[in-house]
């Protein structure tokens, strides 16, 4: 195995979010559910955003919130997906980079706009997001870079990824290259409602391709069926290396094999936006893990980087998450 | 003259601002004059972009974010600005109606793409911002909708709008079209560097056009090349019907014939980004003023809605700027 010159290749949906504060009669008048994220198409999307307010955009996506976290917690990031050559398209492709996270995918010169994520924000701080996969769809094995996925110590891939069709083949493909290079794969189940679209895949996926998993609370009981987090983690225990068992403010569990880790929330004054939360505890996750750190440090890097990005409006980073870990790592 | 269907037309350059926080060093680094707006053509743009960190997308523009701030305050406002028929123009299009403001001006469907501004926050608040005015220099007489114009008792226009050639012809034509329908035309100065690039005009305008002037400390210093803010003061008053004179934390001063009023600035617990303060002093005294409230009312009215959006990241309010009156109107 060739020495890695990079920590994490995240492969997921390239999106700019299109955020606004709104309340519960919103949702309920235009039949959404709340916390979630849903699919609809480009019409849908275009009535929708003619309802909403005035909206902030910034760049999004699970798997790129998670490797801009990774770049701003320190770590070596390469990032691939698809966006259209529009203006949306520019604005993803310079802030990812502006991150400090490589990304060459080409971009589709042709057909659907760049995806974005229409996202309402309540008073409680959840995040309800309606998802047109525009230019996503277009992701293939083709825009795999081999090198890069050969190069990293983890593949890490969005649930996500198994809406648009092709990008399921990309996955699978990408998942080959990293194992045959002895490298890690990663997989975060994403969703509650993706996890039901997807189960079955998910639970092959989980059992035969994935070394590490992450996944909050309300997923793997979805995946397992059950509304019991303890049988859900019982029966995610052996099928993968190591599993990240999200709770929000009830914390973490890391498992693998015998060992069994409980991770605390770090404290905050206020949650603003719950948008990020989980692509950030894989950030800081994947970081602790690929730069050595233990199982249960690792899980403190995740809870930190989450903590920071809840405090204000925004799926990515805005504070210094390589000074705060320094800061914070070995107080709990 | 006909009943008033509007309370304030607004016409200026139609702006996505493109912010990101940075240090003193990258203003230094890239040249950049902290606290001003310097014009810049599409290579610069793309350049600076290039250069600048992770950034977020927010309607902008002088006078669409005092629209804005006038709806939010209750007032009936419309728009009058140009972008192309792009992504960045979608969205400008979409947030100033959003926030309930009408905007009819056809997009351009060729040339130059939606104007945008780069705007570096630095950690003490101020905002250094480079305007790319792309499709906002194609604003000419023709867009003007004479309708609302001489419906609405003030029409509002930045100074901003002197740079683009065509816009300043459409500035006087919108100026007749007021003043024929027996209402009032008001300026905002915009910018000291503004201001000296347009002295002489801008000291014509507001002598022979503008019954209602809106400037900061540091612009009308500019426009009667003066450093003594009690000469400038002297200067102006006279000249217009009402001049309304910003001076951030020292309040404001306004001035109409022999009366002088002195506002103090609204207690904030933070400031966080100084975009947009004169934008919203104008929207509060603007919307006082048409409401027929006294002129120091009106002020206080500016002064509150201007703390609003100061106290977060970006020129447009995000509290409920109608109900913050109600309840501190009578306070001060």
């Amino acid at each position: 195995m060739a020495d890695a010159s990079l920590d994490v290749v995240g492969i997921g949906n390239a999106i700019v979010d299109v955020l606004t504060h709104t309340d519960d009669d919103f949702l309920r008048v235009h039949d959404l559910a709340k916390g979630s994220m849903t699919l609809i198409d480009g019409h849908r999307a275009e009535a929708l955003y003619a309802a909403m307010g005035p909206s902030v955009e910034v760049s999004g996506g699970s798997a790129g919130n998670t490797m801009a976290g990774i770049a701003a917690l320190g770590g070596r990031g390469a990032f691939i997906g698809k966006v259209r050559n529009d203006q949306l398209g520019g604005i993803f492709g310079h802030d990812i980079r502006a991150a400090g996270v490589a990304f060459e995918t080409a971009a589709a010169t042709a057909g659907p706009p760049t995806a974005r994520c229409l996202i309402m924000v309540t008073p409680d701080a959840q995040r309800t997001m309606n998802t047109y996969l525009g230019a996503a769809v277009e992701l293939s094995a083709d825009d795999l870079d081999a090198a890069a996925i050969e190069s990293a110590l983890v593949t890490y891939m969005e649930g996500y990824l198994w809406d648009p069709p092709a990008a399921k083949q990309a996955f699978l493909a990408a998942a080959k290259l990293a194992h045959g290079a002895g490298r890690k794969v990663a997989l975060t189940l994403s969703d509650p409602f993706c996890v039901e679209r997807h189960r079955d895949s998910f639970l092959d996926l989980v059992r035969g391709h994935v070394d590490v998993l992450f996944a909050n609370e309300v997923e793997i009981s979805a995946l397992y069926q059950t509304d019991r987090f303890d049988a859900a983690m019982q029966e995610v225990r052996g099928h993968c290396d190591i599993a990240v068992l999200t709770r929000s403010a009830k914390g973490a569990v890391v498992l693998s094999g015998d060992e069994t880790h409980v991770i605390d929330a770090e404290p905050i004054a206020k949650v603003v936006d719950t948008t990020g939360a989980g692509d950030l505890f894989a950030a800081g996750f994947l970081t602790g893990l690929t730069g050595g750190k233990s199982l249960y440090d690792s899980g403190r890097m995740g809870a930190i980087a989450a903590a920071e990005v809840i405090s204000h409006l925004g799926a990515r980073p805005e504070a210094d998450l390589a000074a705060l870990v320094r800061q914070r790592l070995h107080e709990a």
